[in-house]
């Protein structure tokens, strides 16, 4: 655990950024799904395969001059609340963090980078930026990607682009999503109208931890579905132009609800506010109802004696892996809600 | 209105003293009933009658040496507000606050002594003491009494005793109750089994503004039903041989709760802390709710920055007459529930 205890202290972590729009928008984030030629997919594989793929992985990521910074963790080396404390930062996913095989993962220091190995797909490169930045994310994982191709064969078929252990990945192996906060829009019940929207024009809404998962913090995971037959940049380009108009209607609802009910939506930011500063003991899913009620007073330029960063950084350092490394051993439900209520508590005092 | 607000500048009141057991019993409240002889009852009584009644006992009140720092106020000269203030402070009964006819209550500096005119009965005289302290309020009412009967004769039967309107009160003319904060028993459930008893030995347990009124912020008004055939001394006797065993009851369920769930009920008692140094607007059933919560929260000693006369005072400054007579006219019950947060905040920020 100690390694990963050093990682969490670090200062300098996306999440510490304002990227544009992030009164909306948490982060962007790239994902590349890429297999090794000649291999089968992970699942297929024998352990000796898996193995000779995280050590060709690992070498030609040691020598990709974007990842000079970084760290590769072998999952074998890592215990459960390590993994899911890696899930839990989003650096793999949740099926990855299962820990089956040759699992490993490459991470720089700001965590922007992560090249997952042995996931679902051979190696699944990602990188996030704070705010809408997806231009910006898909120009360095690219050039990432590129390097890596110095190195390694991937998977390819000129008819069907990069070959993934999935179909729905096929074509570009590109993933690109938002993950929106959209408090007002919740609040207000407009919520349902724009995931139904969102879905009927081809974009998939998930939870806080990706697909299958709740919503949580009025935070919502907004990606593509379609990887196929579209240039990278126009489907980078497709999910900017939806997500604009909903940060928009965020906004917008934020203004109308204040025009509306000003002193009760002051009440119920204020209320949260109290609640936070004297707590003993809540649940991670509370914690995120909270502090989503915090980050939208930071907009409305509420008396909060708190910043919009640390607001970012409880919604991950109050996880219930990241309680649980903070103290360096497995802990109940009930001394997680505890030592969560003193994090926070502590946190809000400074 | 003005009168009234002088009147709740006041520093000295029996609310900021801490009587016996005054961390379950708020106030001990003698009441008698008297009425005048050779005069109807005030609900057979016409306009001319009742004007010499309200002006009899103004005059016996006047030289009444117990009643020397008290004012009298004539309804006729009050408002609505003035009134339901009147009421809220526990200074005039419910039925007395409707105003009807020559209605008049003399109340001294401190507050523990009020005597209403042309109520139910024609003179209603009241003591009330911070705590348990049901004789000392009973020593001081009888002398009050003794005085007034010197300048008025009362309605007396040899057989009956005291003549009042309605006969439940007829014989002493005593209504001796507590006000008691019973949270835990309220909490733990075991409240319904202590009414159930108390009903069944003989007493009355009332809301917050007597007869078929609201239980508000776990606070019981528990008092005898029997007013004739017993000495005063043994009805006051009888109710505290209940409301002591009560008292330990509670307390007892207090120590066994934080034994059982400290974290928890210390949980609930810093959030109603939070919420009440934040909020933005609150009702008075709510604002007693988390007063209850921050009263026991003294008893245990957590760590509070408030004292004991300030809950019992807001208890009463936040009621809706009270948040009205501040602003000096009355208001919707939004304005007042805005108006009543501001209040309780600044009250805890001080």
């Amino acid at each position: 655990m100690m390694q990963l205890i050093r990682m969490c202290k670090k200062k300098s972590k996306w999440w510490k950024e304002k990227g544009p729009f992030f009164d909306v928008v948490i982060s962007s984030r790239i994902r590349l799904a890429r297999n090794l030629s000649l291999f089968p997919f992970p699942h297929k594989a024998n352990n000796a395969q898996q193995k000779e793929i995280l050590e060709k992985s690992e070498k030609a990521i040691k020598v990709n001059q974007y990842m000079k910074d970084s760290q590769i963790l072998r999952f074998s080396e890592l215990d459960k609340i390590d993994l899911q404390l890696l899930m839990e930062r989003h650096l793999i996913s949740y099926e990855h963090s299962l820990g089956q095989g040759y699992g490993g993962v490459a991470i720089d220091k700001k965590e922007v980078v992560s090249i997952m190995i042995n996931e679902e797909d051979h190696l699944r490169l990602q990188v996030i930026y704070s705010g809408l930045q997806l231009f910006k994310a898909w120009a360095l994982a690219t050039k990432i990607d590129d390097k890596l191709n110095e190195k390694i064969n991937y998977a390819f078929s000129h008819q069907w682009g990069y070959l993934t252990a999935c179909p729905t990945n096929v074509g570009t192996g590109l993933r690109v999503s938002c993950m929106m906060h959209l408090p007002v829009l919740v609040l207000t019940r407009k919520i349902d109208a724009v995931l139904r929207n969102l879905s009927k024009i081809g974009f998939v809404v998930r939870g806080l931890y990706g697909e299958g998962t709740e919503v949580m913090g009025d935070l919502f995971q907004i990606s593509n579905a379609v990887t196929l037959g579209q240039s990278e940049e126009s489907i980078i380009d497709n999910i900017e132009r939806v997500i604009k108009p909903i940060i928009e209607f965020e906004r917008q609802s934020r203004i109308k609800l204040m025009e509306k009910n000003k002193v009760g939506v002051e009440d119920m930011i204020y209320r949260a506010y109290g609640i936070l500063k004297y707590i003993r003991s809540i649940t991670f899913s509370e914690t995120m109802d909270l502090l989503s009620k915090i980050r939208l007073g930071l907009y409305l330029n509420l008396n909060l004696d708190c910043d919009i960063s640390l607001v970012n950084e409880l919604m991950i350092l109050s996880q219930s892996a990241h309680i649980q490394e903070l103290i360096g051993k497995p802990l109940s439900v009930v001394q997680r809600d505890e030592l969560r209520a003193e994090l926070i508590r502590k946190s809000f005092k400074k």
